[in-house]
């Protein structure tokens, strides 16, 4: 429904610029906050299933002691995944959107009351796991992760461009298994390459641990830059 | 976005009903031209990445001389999917949405004066890879096949419950990799029982070709019944 105008009897409304515009106020407001706390913030988008929650939790267990990480996650339903995070030992707050495909800067402004954030380095946002909605809403974040699982295929950067070009940062997951499912690697890293060449590329897995240490290096310069500000 | 209301100086405007009841409208319409056809018509619905398109091009193959296939798919970006379909032996028309996250009933009616539908059995709409919007957008089919891959986890019904909830058939693909991936079969097969009671579970490998068979056969036997009503 992005670009979707509606038309009533006699005139057309845009349905999409209002929303945005009041979204970008509200995102700027979220940016202003986070920045005067000098806390790091970043916004996770993928794939329904290509690992974000698996990826935070070995983040945050791997980073105990480190760097103290909170969790903002979206889905349509359930707390599965702040359940998953705060047994990875983060505090986390799960919103549930109904039928809304994304986060928005309101809702994260909300649920960053749920958290302690004197006491964190870094604030997580894990968006609704969907490839083209969260594009749009920015939620005042610092930086934009996007995870692309080699299960997915090694097309979906030029399908999907948006969200990919909009990306500070692609972690390739789920490295261990890309040998099985016959992962073009030299084609998807390509592919991103051409969509968006100025991102930051970490290959990972979150299960086995592979590559996870590039990832944390740069999470913690992230870190030590913002706090520097 | 599926919720939003806009507000502007004096009013709200809500988006979504009038956008839905002009959908509904059309898909009518379209439902009802393709049952004056006798047409068999599916809506394939997934995560992007989950292998509708790679289903679908075994599916045609598989098929050739029993069953004849049109396709209509949708993405936001390129005409690689419909590329693919054209070379496995199908006529495939291609819908680029730009940033839509679903295809909608007017689109579809518009796509289908690009295919000889006298000539089908069977026209399949590979809908844009997304859990989430393509849920609410009736186009008009006979019947909705969700599409889960066994690598995006067990709880995916239960976190976007709406489009399984709507799924008339859901194949549970790649099961290949099942085990490498350490898939739960039970659990994901006790959380789509959970969601959507009624639907028929097929699991499948359109890589290996493992299950197909089951989908062939409920595939004819959904053609026949529409061509003898």
């Amino acid at each position: 429904m992005a670009d979707a105008a509606v038309t009533t009897e006699s005139r057309t409304v845009e349905v999409r610029k209002p929303v945005l515009g009041k979204n970008a106020q509200l995102a700027a407001q979220n940016r202003e906050f986070f920045q005067s706390r000098r806390l790091t913030v970043l916004n996770m988008v993928s794939s329904p299933g290509s690992g974000k929650t698996a990826i935070l939790q070995r983040t945050i267990k791997d980073l105990t002691g480190r760097v103290r990480i909170g969790v903002v996650v979206g889905d349509l339903q359930t707390d599965n995944d702040a359940r998953r995070l705060r047994e990875s030992g983060a505090p986390a707050v799960q919103i549930t959107t109904g039928t809304t495909c994304h986060l928005d800067a309101e809702m994260v402004a909300k649920a960053m009351s749920g958290l302690s954030l004197d006491q964190l380095d870094l604030l997580v946002i894990e968006n609704v796991g969907n490839l083209v909605c969260p594009a749009s809403y920015d939620l005042g974040e610092g930086f934009r992760v996007a995870v692309l699982s080699v299960t997915e295929g090694e097309d979906k950067p030029l399908k999907y461009p948006v969200i990919f070009k909009t990306a500070h940062v692609v972690l390739v997951n789920k490295s261990d298994i890309a040998e099985v499912v016959g992962f073009n690697r030299e084609l998807a890293l390509d592919n991103l390459h051409r969509i968006t060449p100025d991102a930051r590329i970490f290959e990972v897995s979150a299960k086995t641990g592979a590559g996870m240490e590039h990832w944390y290096a740069y999470l913690e310069k992230r870190i030590a830059q913002q706090r520097a500000i």
